[in-house]
């Protein structure tokens, strides 16, 4: 199978570049094709402006989304934008390897994000009406593929559990997770998550290696994160939750199928 | 009373240039000192290296969080960042103008948080022992300033509630309000969201603007977001939110204090 690792790290001699490599190696091992975006090595542009479009006319009026449109439809994106949306095409299974800065993404990935998840492409796909808003959320062009984010931490674990300081990582990751990998289509896996991650010794490497070579064996069958399909029944037209649906939760978790709902709600009766 | 305004669009003719000029023309007119910094004219730089750090030998091994407390505690911070830490002191508010892109900030706004929220400024301030696990969340440098996100969305207000398809709006800026604003101590007010932005008519206009002049003539007497301190007595030595506290309520919501609670929870008897 075909695996691309985004890889946003600015040392290559880090715990990152290590679980970087380790991927690359592991997965190789196990016969699969890898291809890395190595963002601060490629000195990827993070900054989403109008010269991520060839032909936006100077001086003109910028709105991102709409020229994003144009130029995705036009084949007028900036070279380096189309490499990674080929790569994302090429690819069954994405890693995004990175360290939590800020409870998100270090920027030069968020800009890969921005850039590179074009109108046409990541979003602004399929038809809207009624229930249908678009195929988006477990639909859409990246469909059929899974994602995981590897993610270094440097806090404890008790601050992100479900009643930890920095909030639940579930709750942390979501925009991440549901909002970036699930929205265009792709199963977001379970994160690999390392906590304390600046204070690794030489001596615990090889049990996080084990770890993360366990769940890269795992890459294409665990069990991805239960995120409801947006056209699976379960919103309205509205695009909110059904009355009688995650009865009893609250928060991010409403939107996991509970357990013994089937992944596709029944539909509303006619008129109702 | 002096307030800063960090705005992160591509385009000076959009929305958010439009929210941003408003603000600046509406907070003079009451008075106050409005200083802008316009992260896209300022070209400023979103990635995060070593870079960031004057002193920083070539070839060494980049800890990013080592290094940055390094060249804080050395003043060796590069000028673009000791700049804008410089405004946040000077600042008694401040407010962040940006589009949500993909359930989050700009990248270049993601990169203005990851280099000037130092190590020493912003994180890793303060004494740890006990419950006390440094000053964060409440506590911190930037004590006494409040902040509030003014952000423009493309969707639907719907899709944004408690039971929305995209979450709520609450769950994916939690990780900005708590996270980054919160957590270096200044108080996050409600945001000032704006819906199906790339459709507002210039006939709406008016009426945007309105709403947005009143929560800025609140920007120092508005109630913040009552996120639970810290260190008020709400969280044990591993830093979890302690039985008894925010029963029945479920997510990020937790650390919002409950109606009733009082602000400093009661701390434990002694040896408990």
């Amino acid at each position: 199978m075909n695996v691309l690792i985004v890889y946003a790290h600015p040392e290559p001699r880090s715990l990152n570049g290590a679980l970087k490599d380790l991927a690359v190696s592991h997965l190789t091992s196990l016969g699969h094709e890898v291809r890395v975006s190595d963002l601060y090595a490629m000195n990827w542009k993070a900054t989403a402006d109008a010269g991520d479009f060839l032909k936006h006319p100077e001086g003109e009026r910028l709105a991102y989304a709409r020229a994003s449109k144009h130029a995705f439809a036009g084949g007028t994106q900036s070279a380096d934008v189309v490499a990674e949306q080929e790569k994302l095409l090429w690819a069954q299974a994405v890693i995004f390897q990175f360290p939590m800065w800020w409870f998100s993404m270090p920027a030069i990935l968020k800009g890969w994000v921005d850039r590179v998840f074009a109108y046409g492409f990541a979003y602004g796909v399929g038809a809207h009406g009624g229930e249908r808003w678009g195929d988006r959320y477990g639909e859409g062009t990246l469909t059929g593929r899974r994602a995981m984010l590897s993610v270094t931490i440097g806090g404890r674990p008790p601050h992100y559990t479900d009643r930890g300081v920095n909030g639940a990582l579930d709750d942390l990751l979501f925009p991440i997770q549901h909002g970036i990998i699930y929205y265009p289509g792709m199963e977001a896996l379970p994160p690999f998550s390392l906590y304390m991650s600046d204070r690794l010794t030489p001596e615990q490497w090889p049990a996080v290696a084990a770890d993360y070579k366990a769940r890269l064996e795992g890459l294409f069958t665990d069990a991805p994160i239960p995120f409801r399909r947006q056209n699976g029944g379960h919103y309205d037209t509205q695009q909110v939750l059904k009355p009688g649906l995650a009865v009893g939760t609250a928060g991010t978790r409403i939107h996991l199928l509970q357990p013994g709902e089937p992944e596709q709600a029944p539909l509303p009766a006619t008129g109702s």
